[in-house]
């Protein structure tokens, strides 16, 4: 059985130790896995070459991707796809496994319809913004890179009694910034999937002074309706009549050593998506929910939008005060 | 309604997240909270004093318990206890929340039987061998610890081509050396719920060498009926004819600031334990199984022994090969 | 002798060790430490409080400031200064310890010639650019956060084989950029101190690329001449074809706990900046240079620029061959 | 001008920040430069091969050494040197550069003696045990290393009201045992240049305690004559009645990222070895004294003991009061 494998989308901390489990556990169960270079324009550049189980030693503490990822312009023509399904077939692969967020499972359900080998996909993203699994690869990595960072500001915030405005990554979702936000003791957090009310952040912001608290943190998701954290930050210094300081968390949130909650998910998901191709499953997305191992059709993935924990945003209020 | 809380047994990473999510939810919510100082021995000396909002400021964060804890040999007597059902009622407490391990939970079984008040119970130590709860409050970050610490290791160990054996808390249970090893890839993890055969380890270390591996990592659960990592090494190196290095992490393990995981858990749970005081429940530990938050009796969560994910670690054979 | 202390202008991680240093060593010398409470404008405001042995536990390792710190409008008027002045004859202060960057220095110039107790400075700033002091409080951990940073930025940078121009503080100095530079070993470094050429580093980046370099580095300090991180990645984006992305590092360079190297000088600076006013020195910042503990003249600390280390800034073309 | 490198002796962060200065800055400056596998056994194993530019691609950062490392049984012999010397002259080498600690500048010393080639040493050496650089490379990661390690066990210290025994790496020197008992807030530190009174230790725990404090921290270098931490704390605790607690940092000490000052000083040094190289030196070791590069005669290195600052350590009664 030929099987490749690839990273596309963003690269999440945690892929590297999936794709050491896919390749080991895969050659253990008699497997051939082929890695294709940067993504699916690896696939479409016939970029791809057989890894041994010596190819990821040292690779299950690394964050990045180990075969390179990136977004493929042709993939998401029709022609793209046609020619990635007719490479496939040449190559005479039976199975391919994609590593990737919300995009990829999307790449992958048109790949379905195209191409009749068994294909599986794996959620690693730090978005946390698909359905289907708890959390994805690299989530739990890039919240506590955020929340790390937050601490060192925590420092200077104390230091001058400041408030700060802090941008975490999340253009469509909330899940980082709500994480974050529990995690820093947040005294407000503003997400794309609720109405966020800047009278109401700035009274928070004013009775918590008064109230003795001598710095705050609001937490902002890149995509809240509101506007970035510079946005937000310039309305809420008008408002409070403080001088609102901000801190765009950037990428740093992405890379680093992932954490063993990252490592475990990975290397569970990657032993069990072979599990799954061994007994001729495909068209699924592999995902842990509730403590389980389970599939969902890719389609089911991304076309509705993953809720937030609405119980854990709405203790915000009490615990910061 | 008045309401104690204290820490007991070995300090875990999130408990200052919890007591803040106690202190402060539940003064949102009309409760008086009075933390006990030292554990149950600082109930025994009423060591004890009201807590503000303001009280648990700035403690989100940080690793430890602010109302520090320890082990009571007072308490442990039957006298002890019926000292410590009279205080709460002397002092007119109404409930009672207990943060802490196995040890903890068996102490509230007894209060239980003596004391008519409320008592809650929640899972805080870095073992994770509670039932009841899918990961105890510090788990997270102690595997976190140990997984940094031996990244630190691997330089060492690739530099001279060595062999090291690694020995993480866990007397009762290989929880920590499960999660360790497989996020640090280890060769072999040795845990007292499975029999250790140091033939087979010897025989793998051995065999990945053949096959081209450098360096190996065997991670050992202290409490491992083989013995400690010193005792294995020594059995190793006689077996392999390697001289076989030991790092024992102790302490480091336990400290620090928590991971957003334990954070989080620690907030959700004593937000949780306080909603189930204001309901009337006693008798219980608070918990999260498959994302769920849920109830467990006292007795339940001590008297079996919580099982390991033997499919994870059936799968170190082939994710080392 | 009545000795005041406070950290004035930005923080800077290792204060807190130099703070606990000038109390207990103070005290056991027979002094009586009083701190003010938010920089220069604490002590316009008597906001001046006795320091003892315990105020200053358990701060050795964390960053920021206990005293807290700002910058005072007030003070920077001759009024402001006078007022400060009568204020400390009033209280009976002996001596003024200053902890600060730049502007601290020039304050103490002015009032120098205003008050006649023993007034000594100590440099504490991120920037490192005073004179008189090899190393300023703050620089080594502040350095080592932005690399320690990088190093994440990394994976991301090697996952999608990218440019990346990422931005550290320094408005005026080129310091924090050429330690980090060498330290991730950057392609170019852009400082304010040497002319920036965006033809030359675009050369560089291409070249680089025809020599099979996967990714670069160009490190920019806030204040380079060519201007911010964002413009010039904009005009290096143009000169090369490729995308270059940014991240401005911002305030996470400023906090978390100090290193080694700025507890022990922060210890250091501030034994023996009592050990001099216990002589009646005054006038002067006390520093460390070449490894010997020395005092340098107020107003020859910032009225001419520190030099960079431009040996090791015209190494950067070779070592990133 | 064919130059060999290796590493020898224990691994220590910055050796390959080294590496990749010696080999870009040496191919830039003309050099061809061989690296030899797993210290001086590799050279008498011709183990030697090339390196380019992109040999040293992405190690900058990296802990360890790419090179490896390692004792040689055979080098210790005059056999083995001679044999060096053979080897080096038939594949025609001119120059050798050898980074390591003070066992590798007495192997220089003699193989000096024998070979006629230019041979420059580099220290490499966590123990900063080495005449001739005011710091080693690796010292201050392992410091650092230290100190983390101990800030974690801070929690569990305060959490607990405990005095805790830290063991840290120095089997002939107490350099690492001082900056990290400064660093860290010691109560004292014992190390093997100075005599260690354990009857005046134990009276500093009782009367911190009298004063208020809750816990103590005592440093021991491995190599103190007391003895190692697990008997000095049998003492203690017989002398003051507490049970004093131990942990034993090992093998996490020497490991991990560099820090930017071992990065940095690894850059410099490395180029600085080439530089020496294409003038013609030979015999000595490089190193940096007083901020500025230095030479230093291979004997000067290891025949006298480099001494501790006695004034630092002197200060630790009045830092802990």
């Amino acid at each position: 059985m030929k099987v490749g494998v690839l990273t596309s989308g963003g690269d999440s901390p945690g892929m590297n130790a999936c794709l050491r489990a896919i390749v080991r556990v895969g050659i253990s169960r008699g497997l051939s896995i082929f890695g294709m270079h940067g993504g699916l324009q690896g696939l479409l550049d016939r970029s791809i070459f057989e890894l041994t189980a010596r190819d990821v030693s040292n690779i299950v503490h690394r964050g990045g991707t180990f075969l390179t990822t990136g977004r493929s312009a042709e993939f998401r023509t029709e022609e793209g796809q046609k020619k990635a399904a007719r490479i496939l077939t040449d190559e005479e692969f039976d199975g391919l496994l994609a590593l990737g967020g919300n995009g990829t499972m999307q790449a992958m359900t048109k790949l379905c319809k195209l191409w009749d080998g068994l294909i599986i996909g794996l959620p690693g993203t730090i978005d946390n913004d698909i359905q289907g699994t708890d959390y994805t690869i690299g989530f739990d990595t890039a919240v506590n890179n955020a929340v790390n960072a937050i601490d060192k500001i925590r420092d200077t915030a104390q230091a001058f009694d400041r408030t700060f405005l802090i941008e975490v990554m999340g253009r469509d979702s909330g899940h980082i910034a709500v994480h974050v936000g529990i995690s820093c003791g947040a005294e407000a957090i503003a997400v794309p999937e609720t109405p966020t009310d800047l009278n109401e952040i700035a009274t928070i912001i004013k009775e918590g002074r008064a109230r003795g608290k001598t710095f705050a943190f609001i937490i902002v998701a890149e995509g809240d309706e509101e506007g970035d954290a510079r946005t937000i930050a310039k309305k809420l210094s008008d408002a409070t009549g403080e001088n609102c300081r901000v801190s765009v968390l950037g990428y740093i949130q992405r890379g680093g050593n992932p954490t063993q909650f990252d490592r475990i998910l990975g290397t569970k998901l990657g032993a069990y998506a072979v599990e799954c191709l061994k007994k001729g499953i495909s068209g699924v997305m592999v995902g842990e929910m509730g403590g389980e191992l389970v599939l969902t059709q890719f389609e089911d993935t991304w076309s509705s939008q993953k809720g937030l924990d609405l119980w854990l945003l709405g203790l915000v209020d009490e615990l910061s005060i």
